[in-house]
């Protein structure tokens, strides 16, 4: 009881007067022990993905993860939860997928994921000859006359050069999502993709895609990288190579959930919200940790951290964890709309969505000049003490995309931490709790909160 | 054909003029793309975990380490390929060791490793009573009187606030390697401690302890994490509370063993040598894949690049696979004594001896204007196009620490990956080869090949 009385007076003391640079130093260090020594984060992730385990939205799973989520912001005291409707297309996986090479009389299995969205095969599989391609380019250059009636193997190699995978990443990702059409206009009757992976392994890795207005639509799957090298090996020695896999995927009608939401009221200027958030949603191969349960529970720490500290926000503080970001950014989507319409004022949000790995700093979407005042002013907060040295002007995540859009002024963060192991695991099976480091983790949940602190100090 | 002689054309225009910072910039440029497209340092370091496996300095698989090391040194075209003799006490841990609660008729099983350099215990074992202890100033607080004839227990807890680990592992790391002598002075017969690990886990971490001179020697070992945990609350709720262990570690005699050393004579300057190294031996309890293979790799691969690269270093480089870091860097001391034995004139150095994760930056061990003039003019070619940020004046790794004494002047470099998940691993069971990122191990390939070129375009 004592120490509770003395924690709190020294708190108390903290808190008012933070003015000085010297004081926000002492903010930020009592952030990161609260982080550290006494943080939920890791423990709140293994529930996530443990006992609710793959999120796929519209899943019973991700039904269980909105009522957790309101429950536990709920005790961590929010001034009040709330939940936004938001519906999506609900699309199942269903049966494991199959895929063979067909060798004379041989039948060699590959390790295969349908794509989020893609329909199914006829219900006895597809048997066809396969044509190895490495860009859309290739794809039109072969044309009808290749492709017609032949299943189109999409073998591009994520870059081992780049040293932010996101950039690997992204320079192929339009091969997953748009891939089937740009191969079905050619007459194609299936697609298979080499999954968005830098290292050779069995795991697939799915993730979205969608079908481009009047194509008729093909089944689309990944394939692990392992498979791409044994397909790509196999097709360079073969003559007329064929292929057979069968899935069942489909879209089953529409469903509604929810965005959840917990506010903490700003003691001075209530109607400036600064949002934090990740999203619920997940593939459904693992258990979604780092895709994104890492971002879920540093949201949510953030509310716990304020909350232990005693720290009231000037401004007041949105933690929002986004439903469907993996097929549509529907969550992202409906926040944004309803803020618009409901005339809110947002100046600033911050995204985790990149994984629970040590951090790096962020990327910030706003004028040059903002983020020189961020790195002559912040930088030197975060990075001799806290390793935190990234703070460049770059892109928003794909949840806080929408309300960027729609308030062109707002400071939109995206919390970078480092990027090297992240894309061996996303979307693949591979995304399980064990991946996930406690520490980096914890120190995910203090960087988040710490540039929270900052802006909620400084923005008026 | 032609290719490789465009690459031999493009190579030579590169290396003939190399004044300008954008040139540097190419060069850095291609020593990344080389170690992330044809490196070797991840194949190499699963045969030194698998094939060759635990190093203790002294066993079998240490000589193989060092046949293995001497060959692909040969392989990467060193000038020339040599050993250094380095002798050592050759400790051993004998069969596993056992712990019990002696909980009335009950024995509760606890995990526990020998420390290296530890005597046995009685060949019937040791059944003592136990004192837990947090520090040296309570063991001498309790006494003579209190601790005769029974085991010490020292159970202080790895600070989770320390945003570098090895700040946390430094605090309290000679509860460890001075413990034992500590509490034998007051007349304790055993020595239980609690692991240096900063995770809670059923992994004891083992590590060098010694004898302080005229004190009695007790045997002394490291419990796991999860096993201080559990006889830290037996103690709380027991008189009398009885502990039993049997170890057969000892010390036999003395070993032979070699540095591995290989060398490209510099064409300028070849009298002015710069080492870079890592350790060849590791604990027994594991692959040593961190601790050290993840050092020795990538500083062969510095090797195996500057070859494939075609570059003619200016001063001579020194790779050195040093013997028996772990138990008084007896290699380190050989290394640094024949440099001055022989009149070598050593200007710089880099080591790499804290595991194999994503790069951060170097500590540097020269005078403060020239962390300055580093942090000028190498850092922004290392910064924003390969996120290495940190340049900091600091201490040397062990290896080089005897060279940094014997040449005050040098530029001594020590290589910092990320430290979050270093101590979790470090000298247990957990030192796995499947714990190394390959991108991460490349990428601090290619860092410190990187620094490497710098320090040879830039001394003189």
């Amino acid at each position: 009881m004592n120490k509770v009385l003395l924690n709190f007076v020294c708190l108390f003391i903290l808190f008012s007067s933070f003015t000085s640079k010297a004081n926000d130093s002492l903010v930020i260090r009592s952030i990161y022990d609260e982080s550290l020594i006494n943080g939920a984060s890791y423990s709140n992730l293994r529930y996530l993905c443990k006992e609710i385990g793959p999120r796929l939205a519209g899943s019973d799973q991700a039904e269980q993860a909105v009522i957790w989520g309101k429950k536990l912001l709920h005790q961590y005291q929010a001034d009040t939860v709330f939940l936004q409707e938001v519906k999506f297309p609900y699309w199942v996986r269903g049966a494991k997928e199959e895929l063979y090479i067909l060798d004379n009389n041989r039948k060699i299995p590959l390790s295969l994921a349908a794509l989020g969205g893609s329909i199914a095969t006829p219900k006895k599989g597809l048997k066809a000859e396969v044509i190895e391609v490495n860009s859309f380019d290739e794809i039109k250059n072969l044309g009808e006359q290749n492709i017609k009636g032949k299943i189109i193997f999409m073998n591009a190699i994520f870059s081992s050069t780049k040293i932010e995978t996101l950039q690997g990443y992204e320079e192929i990702s339009r091969n997953r999502s748009r891939g089937a059409s740009e191969a079905a206009r050619y007459g194609a009757i299936g697609y298979l993709f080499r999954s968005l992976n830098p290292t050779i392994d069995d795991y697939p890795h799915t993730g979205n895609m969608h079908y481009a207005e009047g194509v008729v639509k093909i089944p689309a799957a990944a394939i692990s990288t392992k498979a791409g090298e044994e397909l790509s090996a196999y097709l360079k020695k073969t003559k007329n190579p064929k292929v057979y896999f069968k899935q069942s995927s489909e879209t089953r009608g529409e469903k509604t959930s929810y965005n959840v939401i917990a506010e903490i009221k700003g003691t001075m200027f209530p109607n400036e919200i600064i949002t934090i958030g990740g999203h619920l949603d997940s593939w459904d191969l693992a258990e979604g940790a780092h895709d994104n349960g890492t971002g879920v529970v540093q949201s949510m720490e953030v509310l716990r951290i304020v909350k232990a500290l005693n720290y009231r926000p000037k401004h007041t503080l949105r933690i929002v964890l986004f439903m469907n970001e993996e097929s549509g950014v529907s969550g992202g989507k409906v926040y944004a709309n309803l803020a618009k319409g409901n005339n809110e004022n947002h100046i600033a949000a911050i995204e985790s969505d990149l994984g629970g790995f040590t951090p790096r700093g962020f990327d910030i979407r706003a004028p040059k000049e903002k983020v020189k005042w961020i790195n002559d002013n912040w930088k030197p907060l975060l990075e001799r003490d806290y390793w935190l040295s990234r703070f460049y002007q770059g892109d928003t995540g794909v949840d806080t995309w929408p309300l960027s859009e729609a308030y062109p002024d707002a400071l939109i963060v995206n919390f970078r931490p480092d990027s090297q192991r992240y894309f061996d695991i996303h979307h693949s099976g591979k995304d399980v709790f064990e991946q996930v480091s406690k520490r980096e983790l914890e120190l995910g949940a203090a960087a988040i909160t710490s540039l929270f602190y900052l802006i909620d100090q400084q923005s008026n």
